[in-house]
């Protein structure tokens, strides 16, 4: 029997692949996941068994590897940012109850949140919440009740899936729940395309933050009240400054 | 001019480190950081030059940071887990003000939620929250508001700084908050010595987890509504489990 492993490869897979997704792909002689990834891979592997599947296939690409792992091959089953943070582990532990004889083991990667944080400075120094726009899989009403409590908790709020093309005013109207509770002053920072070479970042207000317009390869992250811009940067002080 | 480097280990410093980070220590002739992490890396690169100060001196090693900076060399500051997450980063920032030359870059790291995460199975699928329970730095009356909100919007919550011997019934107390919204029998994970030897994790309820004594290298981990065990594995799925 193989072991399917669930790789992280970091935001852009690159040079924030850790030392363990490097040697997990290294090992495995299948390697499995969505066409862009497994399109960076082979450059640097040219001889491994690909198997890929198109978007929204998750669950046969699941049902791929595990049948490639009973053949007796070990697979990386490889996402972006961390596999356990909207990502493919949880899904292969429901599809992997029909295939109990077979491991998995998940190693992590850089998820978006922290890959982020560190272009934009350090937005996360204090308690956070992440929370995905996309209404696929949770209902809005769901999401909007997350907004509000995070936003009148203080948390500092990190952004997923902020929108799509189908989406457009998502990240308008979670704008607007945070409004109620946030100071419309407060510091927000969007990342694009972190850890690839067009890699680039803004900070603004949550007002200005409001009207923008994103897109999927893009994280936001709106600070807490005493998140501050210092030396051009997002920076979310650890407590109290004057302690 | 040198340059400073805040550099994320990862949770054991070991092989979680990430490509970049591994790179970043081998090129600055000087690293800075907590003795346990600096320790770790002498056996690795022996010929560098240490700078250690004792817990509680953040500032000053801050400062002897920039120091060194302004003498010519590069410095890595290096924090276990992510740097800007409960890490060094924001304080660099601040101290940064003063020496506005000197330029800072954060190399993200594996935080102790991916990482354990990544031990439990995948209880991150879904919106989370990542709370600290040290009262060093904010009011214990916020925390205790962030529990609430989180539990109440049904956020996966992952707790930092469970607690210490000076605050040995924290996680009790927190387990009270969260019990005011989430079901008793709520999934819930605990992780030690992620990514060290050591490594070992539970998986028990919210009432199970009210009872339990952690120390400071410990992450705790409780479920949303929909948090299961499958596979002996902590397991949140992404959406609706029928979509
Ligand atoms: C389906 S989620 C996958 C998250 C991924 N597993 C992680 O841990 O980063 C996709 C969302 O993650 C964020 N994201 C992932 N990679 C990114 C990148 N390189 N730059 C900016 N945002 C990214 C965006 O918000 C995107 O819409
Ligand atoms: C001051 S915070 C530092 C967090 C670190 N910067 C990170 O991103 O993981 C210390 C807390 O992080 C968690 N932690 C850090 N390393 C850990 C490890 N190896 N195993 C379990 N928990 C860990 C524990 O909750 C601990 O009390």
């Amino acid at each position: 029997m193989g072991k399917i492993y669930v790789v992280g490869l970091g935001p852009g897979a690159g040079s924030q692949m850790t030392l363990c997704a490097k040697d997990v792909i290294e090992h495995c002689p299948v390697i499995t996941g969505y066409t862009v990834y497994v399109d960076l891979l082979k450059e640097e592997f040219p001889d491994k068994v690909y198997l890929t599947t198109p978007m929204k296939q998750e669950v046969q690409r699941c049902e791929m590897a595990f049948q490639e792992a009973e053949k007796g091959h070990d697979v990386a089953m490889v996402c972006s940012g961390d596999a356990g943070i909207y990502g493919m582990a949880g899904l292969l532990y429901e599809v992997g109850k029909k295939y109990p004889d077979i491991e998995l083991e998940i190693i992590p990667g850089i998820t978006a949140a922290c890959g982020g944080a560190a272009v934009l400075g350090a937005p996360l120094m204090h308690d956070f919440a992440v929370i995905s726009l996309s209404d696929l899989l949770t209902p809005w009403e769901k999401i909007e009740k997350r907004l509000r409590a995070a936003a009148m908790a203080d948390f500092v709020i990190c952004l997923y899936n902020p929108s799509s093309k189908k989406r457009a005013d998502y990240l308008s109207r979670a704008c607007d729940c945070m409004l109620e509770y946030k100071r419309k002053d407060t510091v927000c920072g969007i990342v694009r395309n972190i850890g690839r070479r067009e890699e680039s970042y803004e900070i603004l207000t949550l007002e200005a933050l409001k009207e923008k317009q994103t897109d999927m390869f893009t994280t936001v992250f709106i600070g807490n009240e005493q998140t501050d811009i210092i030396r051009g940067k997002m920076v979310t002080p650890r407590g109290y400054r004057n302690v």
